[in-house]
């Protein structure tokens, strides 16, 4: 079983955008068992889109393409692909109704070029875009068994359309007896590096299942991966190897899951235990709260907050007394506890939030960029942490977020 | 000229890591005026990577390979171009002599697999490399007069030498007489295949300079490209494409350039004017205030806000009469306009900007997922726009904190 996959794009070509598609989509066949021997890129070129389709197939028995399924003249994989295997186009029912009915949602007259993003081959399976019009196609020739599989190209619609609807589709065409199970493990507060020296010893020697690390933004996850006859026998391999890794490393650990986070953990434990966060952001100017808010049913733990970017707003919003901040400053241990106490009282929540530091790029109140002051308040008083961190203004609001969720955690565990 | 870019390693092929090396490099030739008409990923395996060349070397002028110079037996470029093109390997002397060096300071016995990283073709240019010891290389075949250009896998080591050795020479080496030169058009309320549509003709004859669309998150960017043979003279040649487009689309134009956005445009028209701007956050929970706290400096327009999540909080801290939510609900114009006329009150700034509405994935007071209403009070009085958008929870917070930057950037620029 031999994949690669095609990148269709000029914009990549030209170094516009990083062809991010190729490491989600190799990933997923990794997981799926699917070996991939090759990445390719081409540009929104008939001819050379064709000669390249020529090569993989030679090579390939899966070939995965991505991008050019839009409404554009640019867009033009589907043509060139269903040209090279002798299918004709034909609208997808589904698809088309999605963008009919979209058509009178957004009150837009659709041109006629829209609707080539709903055309699949004959004889190909539709796949559903859950995020956007353009549909997806599952293909198998005939003759020589070459499979084509086309995504569209933007990230937020290809993710959820290959884990949604081509896993299942892979799952069960490219079924082995023995498959790959896996199970993720999340850490926060160590780095790469320590993580894969505290386990060196066991990446080195561990076969089946195996250990991979992924460095994230902020996070570090192990994947544990073995290949087996069934989950009854994955499951104790995967435990046994489990407790090896949290007697050397669970004081990081946070949660299980590829499609977890700090914030998910937090707000399932804010549930659980029926407690209620605000916040009361200078430093971060709003990304605690916004984190909160990407997740839906928040509202039950999240009721509000307050965003005091300026001293003055400190004052007003917060009531905190102008004494207090011309004596200590704004970034300080005294104006942290006083934002998270009075946020705390002012939204009538169990716990509350604060942040205030210095984003940069300019210092601050004589205090260096990097530096900040996360306050926790909650029914039994006020803590205060200090952090220095190094990095550029977004890398540090996103630290001092994550670092304010994993007190709120630690807090919630206690 | 022709120019392909290969990047050697199986970790690619993996998804462990993104293949940014091809995205600098694809940029770097593209300002040099070259044209990537292809990138591609071959894992550490001897027979694949010699496959790929014989596909290059047919279609490509320049080849540019990166990945596998190291000291490791998975590290095989060198020795496979070399078997390809006919030439031996001998060492480099700068090279070599950086490496004794190297083992010397570091008092660390140099192995003989460090002494492969040294190598270079016969009748090739030796690349030095100022961030480590793998040594690069320029190869033009004497008959098919194809070049090879090998560079070393790690971004830190590919990025100096291509800038400090490569591009002197491909400067010398292709110099034309004409050059690239590009300027990006911005685009917000207008969908990309539209955009398209309106300017078709345009689009289908235009050769010199060229115009390419691009959609991105809420919005659309043309790039337009010319090429000339100085700066002077692309000039007037991109006004004059440029005029016609903005006859047609210029009443969603918003501003110039790569590095730019919504945000960025109107926190730079606040500066200009002075003006301050606030928002009272329910629907999107901070997210507009967080695109601003994105940028630096912004303290001088936006001194903060409240995130009021709840209909409590809207009466909390916006002072908002709990009987006007009784009677119309949060997801109202009178909510919103009360909402926006409030915080601009207690944050004491020129404009206040309100969000309320439903981000779904339920309904919300009856109203379907994606409504909206958005205030904007200034010293005028308030306005309020109801909004009704498809998408998932993501999609419809995005979508409204952009409309809210594009109500305040009409106001601003009337």
């Amino acid at each position: 079983m031999r994949a690669e996959i095609i990148a269709v794009g000029t914009e990549i070509l030209l170094g516009q955008i990083v062809n991010t598609n190729a490491t989600f989509l190799s990933k997923e066949l990794a997981n799926l068992g699917i070996e991939v021997y090759y990445q390719s890129v081409v540009g929104d070129n008939r001819d050379r889109l064709k000669g390249q389709l020529e090569i993989a197939e030679k090579r390939s028995d899966l070939i995965v393409l991505c991008g050019g399924l839009g409404p554009t003249e640019d867009d033009l994989t589907k043509q060139v692909v269903a040209e090279h295997v002798g299918e004709s186009l034909i609208q997808d029912p589904l698809g088309y109704e999605k963008l009919i009915d979209y058509g009178k949602k957004q009150n837009r007259a659709l041109t006629e070029n829209n609707f080539l993003q709903t055309l699949i081959l004959t004889n190909s399976q539709a796949l559903q875009n859950p995020t956007g019009l353009a549909v997806g196609i599952f293909y198998t020739a005939e003759e020589s068994q070459t499979t084509y599989l086309l995504l569209p190209g933007p990230p937020k619609e290809l993710q959820p359309m290959m884990v949604q609807s081509v896993r299942p589709i892979l799952k069960q065409v490219y079924q082995e007896s023995s498959q790959l199970y896996s199970r993720v493990l999340r850490f926060y507060g160590i780095g790469e590096s320590r993580l894969v020296t505290e386990l060196s010893d066991l990446i080195a020697t561990q076969v089946n299942p195996t250990i991979a690390p992924y460095a994230k933004e902020n996070e570090v996850t192990l994947r544990l991966t073995v290949k087996t006859t069934s989950e009854e026998l994955a499951g104790p391999l995967l435990d046994d190897l489990e407790t090896k890794i949290q007697t050397r490393v669970g004081n990081y650990f946070y949660g299980y899951g590829e499609d977890n986070s700090l914030v998910k953990v937090v707000v399932a434990l804010l549930e659980e235990k029926g407690k209620r966060v605000t916040a009361a952001e200078s430093l971060t100017a709003g990304a605690f709260q916004r984190s909160l808010g990407e997740l839906s049913g928040v509202s039950s733990v999240f009721p509000g907050g307050f965003v005091t970017y300026s001293a003055q707003t400190k004052i007003d919003f917060l009531q905190i007394d102008y004494t207090l901040i011309e004596e200590f400053g704004t970034v300080s241990q005294e104006c942290v506890e006083a934002m998270a106490i009075q946020s705390r009282k002012l939204a009538q929540t169990d716990y509350a939030l604060a942040f205030t530091g210095v984003a940069g790029p300019d210092e601050l109140e004589g205090q260096a960029v990097g530096s900040f002051w996360i306050g926790l308040a909650s029914n039994e008083g006020v803590s205060s942490h200090f952090y220095q961190v190094a990095g550029n203004r977004e890398t540090i609001q996103n630290r001092a977020v994550m670092a304010g969720f994993e007190l709120l955690r630690r807090e919630l565990i206690k």
